[in-house]
């Protein structure tokens, strides 16, 4: 298929070069193709300059944020950080309207300063907006009312969502949300080809809420087993 | 031990019958004892009146919450809802120092109609508060500055949390947080005895927001589960 992955930080990094893989024809959108190209520093998340890592993946299209959207044939996942991402999807709205966009972004608002260079632990504890009452994936289909909005891949870092087996043998479980039954199916069955066999369809999009609030909860986990950022581990839901 | 259990809702009896079962004495809080065993109705949640449900639990003593929380040597289960806990501790925070409570409410702010009897699926959703930035655990915390507080069982119905063995045969995960090691410490023995084997220390009291906020979560997986209120299941992290 023809699969849109929008941004290239670590994350998008982890389903463009999964998807490739897989042998689907990736098409990545960035907001300036040149700008990001001409990048020769790591990002702020230390993560390589992404022209040297796109050398590295042949075959995979570089493209502004609505030509990688129009390329798609059907499913779009959302990389784009979730301060940004509301104001970034809307300016290509038309693009991708009809299209599936399976969204991962927590909206965590990190309040860095030169003391904390991150936010834990614990002096400092990022907040989420929206929260409780609403949620980033809601907000994204209020102002895209004609694509088909799906939460998924939250609730574990991006690297695990793209090789679940890596992870405890790979039993462990993964989530949908949404208020489009087909759209989830196309989300469910990119997941099978990722790899899961534990994928719970949790209910409509408002379920989001629960999944981006969970990243505080993601985050201590990840402290109290002493793995720091990018945790490696999963959730199980045991019956 | 003498342990307490402050509350006598359906997630204290949980704990008041497994105490009771473990052969400790268990002191049990209510605000008004009189009153609370002269109930002949079914609470809000549909549990039978205490005093019915006391008669099939001989030993079990119940008093005031600040007797209750007296008779303790050491381990008191907080078990009042979120919305009336802190008034309710503060008023009896001498009582409780130098004592350990064990906090597994969740602040939810249910907004029942007659047309929505329940908050979800999905017209009305439950909101938090605290939420995010401050936590109930912590709200306790600040209010009896000489008690340590763990959070746990937060994440779990009441009724698995202390049969951990009836879900998936007992392999999920129980999480403890706290600033107080020793109390956390003993809230881990308690777990170890109520069958719990895998059981993680998160870190400090500001991770009881992670918990606290993980409610929406569990609230989404019982509904995938189609088991509705009350949902039995546990999550276990995966490594």
């Amino acid at each position: 298929m023809k699969i849109t992955v929008l941004g290239t930080g670590g994350g998008a990094r982890a389903h463009i070069a999964k998807l490739a893989e897989l042998g689907h024809e990736v098409y990545v959108g960035t907001r300036d193709p040149e700008a990001t190209l001409a990048r020769t520093e790591p990002d702020m998340m230390g993560s390589p300059p992404f022209g040297q890592w796109l050398a590295d993946h042949p075959g995979v299209q570089l493209r502004t944020f609505g030509d990688a959207a129009t390329a798609s044939d059907g499913i779009v996942i959302n990389g784009i950080d979730g301060h940004n991402a509301v104001a970034a999807l809307t300016a290509i709205s038309d693009r991708l309207a009809g299209k599936t966009l399976i969204d991962y972004a927590v909206p965590f608002i990190y309040q860095h300063t030169p003391e904390h260079p991150w936010p834990t632990p614990w002096g400092i504890m990022p907040k989420l907006d929206p929260c409780d009452t609403d949620s980033l994936g809601e907000r994204i289909q209020r102002a895209l009312p004609d694509t088909k909005v799906v939460k998924s891949f939250v609730t574990q870092e991006q690297t695990t969502v793209v090789d679940p087996g890596s992870v405890g043998g790979g039993d462990h479980t993964m989530f949908v949300a949404g208020d489009h039954a087909d759209a989830k199916q196309q989300a469910t069955e990119l997941l099978k080809d990722y790899g899961w066999t534990d994928i719970l369809d949790v209910g409509p999009l408002v379920c989001a809420r629960g999944m981006e609030m969970y990243a505080h909860m993601h985050s201590a986990i990840g402290f109290g087993l002493g793995q720091q950022f990018g945790g490696h581990f999963g959730i199980k839901v045991v019956r």
